[in-house]
């Protein structure tokens, strides 16, 4: 039994004021090419496919493609709903997808059955566990105690496993915080405070688990417990991430091996970092400056029009940071301080960047009289 | 071949502030019910599926219980999109549901290829043709000149009717408005001013031609050009139609049979007329007390707390008309005159319907006082 793990595609995300949905549709293509190549049994999407409950016309648009070309190379889909996707939305044809080999699981069932497929080996049974918040899963499985995240997700799994022969090969399909994990910012969390995570012992009797919510690839407690990581980069935080797919194998007695795919996506998203003269030359960066950039500032004094000016070089620069303008370092009181030292300098850089020119020395004296009697006007108050 | 033609559900509607799901629900187990009677090969749906682009959770979850239950006994489904559905997301898995009998088409495509069912007398094509307004039309035609409703229903039917060998059995879908046809007020006009109107000849070649968008059941210019009526009364207007489904057989030369199919719905929608101490009797209206009512309320005075007093009679009650209150028919002059001469008894009534009292016949005096020293104010200025 070979699958491909994929997780958090979020398709119609908002990146940078963007629609990804063409990023997102062009390493879509890239994953359609793993799977001609790899010729897996099935494609494990272990959540957040869209990115919101009502994901834009585009993006259901683009999952349907995906999802009919997939089931055309013969290629099983398996899918569960997020904590961003709509349950019952993502619910819409679960019993009458299957004759296609699309399985989807939004709502939270206490009856949930396992996707069985087989190989030479016999049966696999996949447990498809919805992401589903505390009050959810204890009204869908009539428990009357209140519950954590993590008896919410034992509760679900407890009720999959009783439907699994003990002694079977077995893989767990779920979105959850596994304790330890390491977090981006784009995943948003779960609840506040912490309470979201689980413990990855829960998983401990399936072969392997594809778990979906943490956006970096990366194993949770067992090489067989894993995130594959999101579809694509959502947050700068992320830019030294690998995204792919995790590529399994189970053999006669479970996991046998896996693989992570890295994919490449249309537009990379990076950090890139210089002074103002260094990043204006077209060959400071030899990668492409189509990617979604945002720019680590290291000049120490004001730069003027930074942005018209880096956008020139990045026409998808994002954002930029300024790691080395000490104001941003201080306490409060630190900047009054300093901003009162520098109020000739401020005005100066600010003239600049408005006008794109700078002082002339008539004008800086005009300055210096102005600032001067507006603060002997604050002292004389 | 045997199909059962129904059109305009508007899953998620609001009518009179109330979701009119579970009511939905109700009727569609009577359709589903009729299914399991008749044993139709197939079930039609000429568009309005959902009442908005984006339904609520609820109508999503009804639509996909019923589609998998039609499914289960063995109907075809074909629907398509209606003015009031979102054309992409009604599409999502229009490819892939095919394996389970379920025929979507959400949006306008130039290749829409029929679907083709077969009995003892050969094929009869379907020609699915979804809601698209002319500017959709032309784009998805690449059609160059403007188009009318009626000459972008001729497109999208010329591309249908190319994929139909000439002499065979055909049946068309359809969501438009054919000239001629009786109008409710629940309908939304497809576009201001009457050029929403299209020609029943457009359907000429078809053996029938199921279409949807009109609420009352009728003939369309041909006894086999037929509106099937929305699957609930879903204003007062439609109050004395029938509505249902319209069972039809197609022999080997094409229609030989219809029957309309009426559906008893869980709360009828009626008007009932009355003068205020008739309708108060319990046994002055013979029918369900708790269907959704509009009370056409006789009386020629003004009638104190009438709302209050007529929902203790009717739970449902949803409005009140009063046409012998003359003052409505009155021009505007007309309406001043009246107005003056009656201040007092309108004061008294509107005193009398806030406090559930009557005027004294000392506070009777006073404000026969105060009504004339405003009116010689008045006259003074």
């Amino acid at each position: 039994m070979r699958f491909i793990h994929t997780a958090d595609w979020h398709l119609g995300k908002l990146f940078g004021q963007r629609h990804m949905t063409e990023d997102q549709a062009y390493v879509l293509e890239e994953l359609l090419a793993l799977c001609r190549d790899v010729r897996p049994d099935a494609l494990v999407i272990a959540g957040d496919v869209y990115d919101r409950a009502i994901p834009p016309p585009e993006a259901v648009e683009l999952f349907n493609n995906i999802l009919t070309r997939l089931a055309e190379q013969g290629v099983k889909v398996l899918f569960i709903a997020g904590n961003h996707d709509s349950a019952v939305r993502l619910h819409f044809g679960a019993q009458l997808l299957r004759a296609s080999g699309i399985y989807p699981a939004g709502t939270v069932r206490a009856d949930e059955a396992p996707v069985v497929l087989s190989d030479e080996f016999g049966p696999v049974y996949f447990s498809l566990i919805p992401y589903g918040d505390p009050p959810h899963v204890r009204a869908a499985f009539s428990v009357e105690e209140a519950l954590s995240f993590d008896t919410a997700l034992a509760v679900q799994i407890a009720a999959a496993r009783a439907q699994i022969p003990p002694s079977a090969r077995s893989v767990a399909v779920a979105h959850a915080f596994v304790i330890g994990g390491q977090v981006s910012e784009s995943e948003h969390a779960l609840s506040v405070g912490g309470s979201d995570q689980v413990s990855a012992e829960n998983f401990s009797a399936y072969s392997y688990a594809a778990l979906g919510h943490l956006h970096a690839p990366q194993r949770a407690g067992a090489e067989n417990v894993r995130y594959s990581g999101s579809l694509l980069k959502y947050s700068f935080d992320e830019a030294r991430q690998k995204k792919g797919a995790e590529f399994v194998e189970l053999g006669a007695e479970g996991m046998a091996s896996h693989m992570f795919y890295p994919l490449t996506p249309r537009h990379d998203v990076r950090i890139v970092s210089g002074l103002m003269d260094e990043l204006m030359r077209e060959d400071f960066d030899p990668l492409s400056h189509d990617d979604y950039i945002c720019v680590e500032l290291l000049d120490t004094d004001a730069v003027l029009a930074a942005h018209e000016k880096l956008r020139r070089i990045y026409p998808n620069l994002f954002t930029i940071t300024r790691p080395n303008i000490n104001v941003n370092r201080l306490s409060s009181t630190e900047r009054s301080y300093e901003r009162g030292k520098s109020d000739l300098h401020l005005f100066s850089d600010f003239f600049a960047e408005v006008t794109s020119d700078e002082l002339t020395e008539a004008e800086r004296r005009e300055l210096v009289r102005v600032i001067d009697s507006l603060e002997q006007g604050a002292r004389a108050e």
